[in-house]
């Protein structure tokens, strides 16, 4: 039976873990939803981090998708629980690979993790490598300008090197030698960071590690899949597909707009 | 009869107007809105920034407020004609108070425009300007950083000054002797605009010039009014109360949160 796979973002950064999943799945189908209309998620509370995610994700099962996978590493580390309650299907967050890959890479046993203040606060980077190798020294850092940075195409500037420069200081300072990228939006600003951190540190890119977690669960093929992309998102959709042409190497793509309607009460407390 | 006045922003930033409106008008009961669950609003598409604005406006209409102060730039920009739509109370925008403040500033008839993207976009200073009159040129510049830097409380560092003089920099080269900041986030940023402007050039803070339009509006005093704020945010109350203690010299305030709830569905085209 055919049934695409869905993968969700607050924004443009999943299109990492995208480009990676078709690079080794050409032959599935795919469907892209972005939350550009509320990204960022980082600074938000976790509350309405779990909401969101529960929205992003009912709107992907509605198109009857096999696996879900949650390209949003605040989503991952905040919503993964509420997420489960909500399907039987299988989730792959972002959190679980780059873990792994950390704790497969480090050599002196010092890992540095950026990510958003929401990722960073709920400590699941650390939780999940120090279930793995309960000796491995984790550090963490939230880098909040990041995703506004990348979200404006500004990618690689000296602006930009000394925002980086002021957020990995106190990393650097730790001796780590591996840095998790724990935000799909950090592997836009990568030369960066590879400038700033030096080449004897070792970075993980989450987009890699997922589409090799993902060929683990994928034992058979679907028939009649063609490798069709779909593409959605909350608002701006030419703002969109501007950085994506940029992201996804001027690959052409359709591209849909999906409305939302609110209502807002004050809460009993 | 008692009504309070009602202000809504995209975050934090309003209460850059708040304050003034509270210090010129220690008599008046005052409600704020700040949508933090949803802020930004500079990089949205114009439909969304109306949709969430609308919603804002409900909420305070719901709380019978007697006149509606819309303390963000970019609702003020782009929301305007669809808010007179639902109610008949008096609704006092940013964007006018700015601009006849620049009219009066300016000596050499070069007046600068900085804000977020969609109110660049709308060009609604440019046209409010050129209203009054014809004869003064308007050079704009978007300035997407700022709100977030603002957010984040990075108000004055090498850093951000690096990036206000990136922004600012083909303006001051058209030799503007009058910068409007329209954006109620921009005050947050004073020094480090100021700096980078020079003495030399006026600065325009909406939230100053607010004040003044809001008192001719005030022609009498409603009787019972008690100088009573109300606070109500739709995320993040911790982050916001840290915040707003920092803008308001440590005020002591109630914050509620309000809470939203929110349906997708795929747009017909």
């Amino acid at each position: 039976m055919k049934k695409p796979i869905g993968i969700f973002d607050s924004g443009i950064g999943g299109l990492t873990v995208y480009k990676e999943i078709r690079r080794h799945f050409p032959e599935e189908d795919l469907i892209y939803f972005g939350d550009t209309a509320r990204v960022p998620y980082g600074p938000k509370s976790p509350n309405t981090i779990i909401a969101y995610s529960m929205q992003n994700a009912r709107f992907l099962l509605q198109q009857r998708i096999k696996i879900l996978i949650v390209a949003c590493n605040t989503s991952s580390a905040v919503a993964l629980p509420d997420l489960h309650k909500i399907t039987h299907i299988p989730i792959i967050d972002v959190i679980q690979p780059g873990s792994e890959q950390a704790v497969l890479h480090t050599r002196n046993g010092k890992v540095g993790i950026i990510g958003t203040e929401g990722t960073i606060r709920s400590n699941a980077y650390s939780k999940a490598i120090q279930y793995l190798n309960k000796d491995i020294q984790v550090f963490s850092k939230a880098c909040p300008l990041f995703v506004p940075l990348a979200e404006e195409g500004w990618h690689d500037n000296e602006i930009v090197k000394a925002i980086a420069a002021s957020y990995l200081e106190e990393l650097l300072q730790k001796d780590i030698d591996t840095l998790v990228l724990g935000c799909t939006h950090y592997p836009l600003l990568k030369n960066v960071i590879r400038q700033v951190a030096g080449d004897q540190v070792v970075l993980v890119d989450s987009a890699e590690a997922i589409a090799v977690y993902l060929g683990r669960m994928l034992s058979e093929v679907d028939d009649g899949l063609s490798g069709k992309d779909e593409f959605f998102v909350s608002d701006n959709e030419t703002k969109f597909a501007r950085l994506a042409e940029v992201i996804l190497d001027n690959q052409t793509f359709s591209l849909q707009r999906v409305r939302l309607y609110e209502s807002w009460f004050v809460e009993d407390n």
